[in-house]
């Protein structure tokens, strides 16, 4: 049995911003709440659900698109679901949020460029600043940030205790995860 | 709160043999049982999910692993999770079982080739007959019969409620839905 009344945490951010390491870090504190939860990660879902698709708007927006279907079939099922794909284009998440039948929570995980570009984690900016990758996003294509997120977290400044902390807390300031005292009994 | 345990219905036949029909049937009597459920319908989720994908083994294969991946993660999570799409190969199938987290039921849609072509809901087999639509299950490309369904429904001989109730006794007696005296309560 889930504790929890299942919604869709809206990850966005560049590459490199902490999308995956925060949502990895929060899944257990999740499940020892007695939640469901799930995490559709860009790269595990590119594998899974969109494999042939490109970088281009186009294709961007169609894997961004399967994520928001499955994202919002499970959480309409009580599943705290996690998406954590750059999602650089705006309109589309707000098609995302406009078509989700549960509570929709944008994360804006935010660092600066020269920052992800520093932490260069996957060694993926080398290659974009070398041209052999194209399309990449706040290198060679846009990242367009979110006007009005329910959450932004400041992944350069701020520990991951504290950007986790501040997505706790919006959470439970809006009874979408229990309260300190249940979680205990 | 749902009172179902989570499992993966993964219904199989020949176009028109009643997949859907079956699965839109038994959807309410589901929810009548206070369960969570979800359909993953072919043709939904190749809007979805699998746009710009043939009918190649290749494609379909794909498709319906797409389809696979979707079922676990909500039946894992306490959903019963139909899925509808033809699937008419065994191997795809048997893989779908193997990577299920959760229990994998699946039910052979069984209706002749002269019963379901003679329906012919969808005007399909037509256009496949005339070479219109090509690789067409049972007409211009294979379909594989289970030999280890779980379930199997005739529904060339069977009316829809008998259909129905010969999966509902199944689940009754694997206890992957709620007994009547529960449900009545």
């Amino acid at each position: 049995m889930s504790n929890s009344k299942g919604f869709t945490l809206w990850f966005t951010g560049l590459s490199g911003a902490g999308k995956s390491t925060l949502a990895q870090y929060l899944i257990p504190m999740f499940r020892d709440m007695n939640c469901n939860v799930e995490c559709l990660d860009g790269d595990e879902v590119r594998e899974n659900l969109s494999k042939g698709l490109g970088f281009s708007k186009e294709d961007r927006d169609t894997n961004i698109r399967r994520i928001g279907y499955v994202a919002n079939m499970l959480s309409r099922n009580g599943v705290i679901s996690i998406t954590a794909a750059i999602s650089p284009y705006a309109s589309i998440r707000d098609e995302m949020r406009e078509k989700c039948d549960a509570a929709f929570v944008e994360v804006y995980v935010e660092a600066p460029l020269e920052v992800v570009e520093a932490r260069d984690t996957k060694g993926l900016y080398k290659k974009a600043r070398a041209g052999i990758i194209k399309q990449f996003t706040g290198i060679s294509d846009p990242y367009e940030e979110p006007k009005n997120a329910e959450i932004t977290v400041h992944t350069g400044d701020q520990s991951i205790e504290e950007s986790a902390q501040a997505v706790l807390d919006y959470l439970h300031a809006k009874g979408l995860i229990p309260a300190k005292e249940a979680q205990k009994a």
